[in-house]
């Protein structure tokens, strides 16, 4: 192997992903971080911020349907949704296929994300071109402050807890989203794997519990992240993810590739090790 | 990265999962297969055959929870099971944590990986030695076919569809299995990822399924194996996975770290992609 064509990614510890670079499309510094996206003969295209990976190709659509569909279906008429990061478009190419959205809003950091996405990943930036898209280009954590009661659903799709989105899982953003929710609204987050004993990983969950009355944390198996199974929080005053399902309103959705209606059950179902983490953490 | 430190192992496309070698302590070719146990600083332990990661000391409960509890749970009262492959002793180490048993038989073809997983692993190998334990050396196919309604359950923990193991994924097998269960038995058997789209997956399904009348799929995320999603095949005649499944049981079940009660549901409810990829075989 040469290793100046291989992109390696540690998982927290000497072992990790490690993915040929078979073409390297853009790789340049934004204002906020490093971006890079390259070509894999296997996985597609490959964005990677801050030399993570954000997403390929051949498996973001599990991420992206595990990130919004639980929460969207478990609101009973979700009209407005917010999407805080997500520049790729991909969570809001999801959102959009709830009839029941009349507008979905994108507020992402980085706008370079947002064109290099248009240019390079047009199967996620198509979300972002989608007549009931508004993009907005800003610091989520000010825009969540300027908002009160507008949201149905405020999904946050960013990168992990450390740096730059730190803020987007403590309490304090946790209760300006409580704010920017209309009554029975709710909140659903990308939360790390818990496989890998990151300590962020149960915090999250335990910020959350401090601020929404149900806490629910779900998982899927992503093969691209670290470990393979990444989980997600939701969190509600009002809701749980069963109380307003319908599976005939998950039936609707068009082009679902990983999530069924069965998962609404079953990715709730953790691990036993995951399970007694967050426990423990409570 | 210096490459000659670093095990690859490529998931069917230039990209997979990169370990540091920290410490080789066996590499020898036995009469079967290339067998390598190392060290790495993170994961432990590390055993492969032929260049495959067969199990790493930091995430071989879920594989071995995962393929023997739903299995044996099904069981009203598994007395004698019958291990196929499962050298290394961690499908016998959780077989035997079942008081019903009364023996648990494995049957290995490659003596060297049970006598280097004595020396190598013994947080597996521990299975091999416990007091209900039987070890037979020889071929797993031969062993099945001078059986006759002996095992109440046989668990199949082998390599992979290709070379060696190919003939323990095809229905002559599944029919020699059936003669060797008792009325009211049960197969069980590791049975690759769904993600990367081998033809050998749904094909173990349908072999299965010529065989078996009630076949079912369930899965785990399992970090070390390719995409990290993994899955396992459920075959009976007469049960289910639900048909005698008693919560009390697992919970006397000590040391679980993945399984719990909860998955005897949801680890049946596969991704949609895998869902459809199963309905088109059969």
């Amino acid at each position: 192997m040469d290793e100046r064509d291989w992109y390696t990614e540690l998982h927290g510890g000497p072992f990790g992903l490690t993915i040929r670079r078979d073409q390297v499309l853009i790789r340049e510094r934004t204002p906020y971080q490093q971006l890079e996206i390259f070509e894999n003969e296997a996985l597609g295209r490959v964005l990677l911020l801050d030399d993570a990976v954000m997403l390929t190709e051949r498996d973001e659509f599990i991420y992206h349907e595990m990130l919004v569909h639980p929460g969207m279906l478990a609101h009973p008429d979700p009209h407005q949704v917010l999407v805080v990061g997500g520049g790729d478009g991909g969570t809001l190419r999801e959102v959009v296929k709830h009839q029941e959205v009349e507008q979905a809003t994108l507020c992402e950091i980085d706008e370079a994300v947002i064109n290099l996405s248009r240019e390079f990943l047009p199967f996620t930036a198509a979300g972002l071109d989608h007549p009931k898209s508004t993009i907005h280009v800003g610091d989520g954590l000010e825009y969540i402050r300027s908002h009160r009661e507008e949201f149905d659903v405020v999904i946050v799709d960013s990168t992990d807890p450390v740096g730059m989105a730190e803020g987007l899982f403590r309490s304090p953003f946790y209760r300006d989203v409580k704010a920017s929710l209309k009554p029975g609204g709710l909140l659903v987050q990308q939360a790390e794997s818990p496989f890998y004993g990151f300590e962020t990983w149960p915090r999250t969950f335990s910020e959350l519990a401090s601020v929404f009355r149900n806490v629910h944390c779900y998982g899927a198996a992503i093969p691209m992240y670290p470990s393979g199974y990444w989980t997600f929080a939701f969190g509600s005053d009002d809701l749980t993810p069963k109380s307003w399902f319908d599976p005939l309103r998950a039936d609707r959705l068009e082009g679902l590739r990983y999530y069924s209606s069965e998962l609404q059950d079953a990715a709730f179902q953790l691990p036993r090790f995951a399970r007694l983490a967050l426990a423990s953490e409570h």
